[in-house]
């Protein structure tokens, strides 16, 4: 760590910062810069305590702490140079095919499951999506099928050979990969229940949560023993107004470059609005995404969650055909 | 709901939305403007669809819907005009006294907890308060010390007779109020079992939660029959980085404006820095906070856990000492 | 506008309403809903006076206020639906043709400059940009040129044959489209001395701007008789840290959908990072801007302003090459 | 600056790391860590180059750059210990005596103007504000009286013989304190213009703008030799709707700590909603804030500007008697 201190202290304060640095299990270095003096402390900061602790003990002496290593180690590229690939059935993930994972948001009905499957197979999607738990802003909205909903995806499963996305809940048997909501991307519990399952984890990113944050969340996933990981950007809360979220497109490179796993996008939570879905799929595309989370009911309208961003057949239909393109451009089959 | 038509719409498409307004359990009521034409749909919006989907459904007729009913009811101040209060043990929160939680961010040590349990209670706090689980970011932190940590609480509580404030974990019984923290504010799940314990609960804000989401969340306590629900303001996520938080004081008038429930303030959180904590208290008391949630340490530099916003006992005793002047400013005792 | 009464007002506190909304110069239309009063006030809420001014009048009565027409009008895709093209020199912005405006981030001296603008007119692109004045935090950064800056975009323009791009300045003579940037987006005066010149203006999104205002913007420099405007998305402020600033794409398919205006995305400042670059320009093609704003410099890393997002020569070049197989895609040349 | 290297990197890529380094005016310092090579660079950052190149020269060997030098001088409390004490006329602000200015979010009449002047005065204001050329986000709303504004502030001046505040304009001549708003907080020609009048000048802070970008604005004044400067916050944007803004009294403590100038709190803007500004006033006088800006209008609901926002005579009158214990309570007179 790099600990500032502040200009004009005494010989007798630096000592004894270097004091405690040397307690906490670091080697001081000092280095005296022309404004201030810096002092570099040498050690393993993982295992190590953090010295940010200096700022409250020496409240008149320290002026900064900053960390130097970085705070994951498995999720990142350094660890893993290479793409990690995530196999799902006939399908991998992360490699040169691209995926996209459709169905409604909520599960509501067998005759509405078994359409949307159909419906997305036929139009390209290679997974099936659809909550049976949802949590809801209030308390008086429809909260999914539950357990029943789970059975329906099983069976919708079966009839059409898409594997199934889906909330990671009490029971991981029905999914294929194990969603955690952007609501829960912190509840460190689940993600360790999640990994532990050893089914392959998409852990979307937090409304709030900073770039760092969401790979350190994925450190959970990989260090409790899951190789299995997948970042989803779905939107990140801002100022503006007129979409519900702010969809981040740039955590395509940066996730890219910062680590070594797949990376998906969710336009349709993304956005809020399925008039924006069609041209937030084709920038996610371009931009080297692996996969993407489409949300598709048959009757948007009659949705009993979220209607105003899902997508109707037709609308899907066309958004993979005028998708092709860019696949193509993006090196992508 | 009010839904405001597109400019130049045809009175054929005009009739398709009213049809599906009432198809959805609303009767239309149209009002023509000036430069466009807009529906008011009566009925019930807590127990009818959300009218939102006529934005997909009529994406060329519906330019916008807006509801206007509040969708929060037992929390709010049109359901019970009058100050809830709280009363646990010799205490009541809400009320002209006013109540200081004071302990350390993570319980770390029988002798580290009793020390600070005796040293805020001595400096006039009333409640004690201090981790067991601790939710941290990174999977190599400090997790807490788990159910050993709840049972010490028990202990300081019966040594000092400070009741305790305390994360919701599995067992409620070491806690005499059950705090739910920020990133769990939005677990409706937890939430839901946490009310059913019958004990006072004390919702944290999320760090990007809208007031609006925050109340909604407190409905779920309310709506699971446990009137004894208290706000915590623990600072939001923005855009500065000067402090980890932003700490939004506001939110005092506005819940006491919209809710009847109290209002907690955590400055510790909602600075991060240990040298903001007292001008922050006192801001918090000045506009009409119920009470404080402090985070006291031994020895804030060697603290396991947040280490940069706890207080040491002489800075805690000091502070409770300014307070005086501003709590009797306030009218409270 | 729409005004709704709390619940359980009085038929005489509604008359209040009532008089006072007729005294504003609107017809008021009630209608009694199931949970209490709305108001509908039809009249040119773009002539009248803003109701919300019943909020501070009756604060026991009125509950909220809505606008209901949008307060842009010139801008809007409503009154222009086809796209608006802007000719400058042997250019067409906003129709089938995709442009680049390339250059340094400040000119520094003839060489940088002239060598900069040959290179970029090499790889393709079809205008300079570089900056004279600029705007930096502190006082003890590098200015710019100034003057002397423009006069060499004019020689640099002489040479190459390429239009400039360049800030709103004293003097608008040097510019073929004049730059509002994102700290003058809401300098209502700027904004006006820029359309009076009669040039094309280039209006930056302000840091923290939301699409209203600044569609509201453009609205000031097409109600002073300039129809050439475009909009330039750079990037706005959240609480991610891990770039300068989060480059919101989501913006091009918004501004196509609400104004006839082109849209071009500057990623240089968006992301402040120039290794992150050529995948934001990937994707701001395949949502469908009209055109690229892309910083350049000879020697990035001894700029004197802003070097961590210029980037060299080599990467521009093979970033033009990369990007043909998208535009392409997309349908442009 | 702290230059943190890559792990595994050659020792002639951190050759030429050094030896760029030296090449930009500092000396290297190496330090070798457990996980990588970290470089302090000895220097004077003020005047030397910003290492940040660094990361664009050396992509794959650089992994960042951190500045450890504060980038304010004559702003920050190293400089200049003590408080800054700014007198006007018979006042004296940043001392023992608490000021409240006050007055009309637009001058509108000279009725108007006179009649608050009069009312502010009689109730315990010390200033005189009050706008006359208005920024408004939309062409079509009330603009400001202009000079004819300005010359009625003058007159009520000479009436009640209060000092005005108010906002940097063509001409100076009319403003005892020469207010910087928070649209232009970083138009710095403005900020160097306000400078050399010689006048105090209140600098708001922008609606998205950290707290080390406030105390370079204001480095600017300073720096033009004006030593008169006061910082105001006004409310920054977050992703909250409830208000307008997000008033961030943590400033108070923030810049006292960081900076030697007095701070005044504008709560006005800062909630936009009249029924919050009692409790906010409250908060920021226990807090240390040296001065209020409080908007007043003989008849909020007929105001031209901001009516929701501006407070009533009796109001206002309330207000600042309910203060008085807390402005004592606080030490101030």
């Amino acid at each position: 760590m790099i600990i500032v201190l502040k200009p004009r202290i005494s010989r007798k304060e630096e000592q004894a910062v270097l004091k405690e640095i040397r307690k906490l299990g670091y080697v001081p270095h000092v280095m005296r810069g022309v404004a201030r003096t810096v002092v570099g402390a040498i050690g393993d900061e993982l295992t190590h305590a953090n010295l940010e602790t200096l700022l409250a003990l020496f409240p008149r002496t320290v002026e900064s702490v900053t960390p130097i290593q970085k705070r994951y180690k498995l999720v990142s590229r350094e660890a893993h140079p290479a793409n990690s690939t995530i196999r799902v059935g006939p399908h991998v993930i992360g490699g040169k095919q691209f995926h996209v994972m459709a169905g409604p948001c909520s599960v509501e009905s067998e005759r509405q499951l078994l359409a949307t499957a159909e419906a997305v197979r036929a139009a390209g999607a290679t997974f099936l999506r659809g909550g049976a738990f949802k949590p809801r802003t209030s308390p008086y909205e429809f909260q999914g099928l539950g357990e029943k909903g789970l059975k329906l995806l099983d069976k919708a499963r079966r009839a059409t050979g898409l594997p199934v996305e889906n909330h990671a809940d009490l029971v991981a048997e029905y999914a294929d990969i194990i969603q955690i909501g952007a609501r829960n991307a912190q509840n460190f519990q689940l993600l360790i229940a999640a990994a532990r399952t050893g089914k392959p984890v998409l852990l979307k990113r937090g409304l709030s949560m900073k770039i760092e944050e969401w790979l350190l969340a994925g450190e959970y996933v990989l260090a409790h023993e899951n190789p299995n990981l997948l970042f989803c950007e779905r939107g990140i809360r801002t100022f503006e107004t007129y979409t519900r979220n702010t969809l981040d497109l740039s955590t395509i490179p940066i996730i890219k470059r910062e680590s070594h796993c797949p990376v998906v996008i969710d336009p349709s939570q993304g956005a809020g609005r399925a008039d924006l879905v069609t041209a937030m799929c084709k920038g996610a595309v371009a931009m080297g995404a692996d996969a993407l989370l489409i949300e598709v009911h048959p009757n948007p309208a009659e949705a009993l969650s979220d209607s105003a961003q899902q997508v109707s057949f037709e609308v899907f239909a066309k958004l993979m055909d005028e998708l092709k393109p860019f696949i193509r451009a993006a090196g992508r089959e």
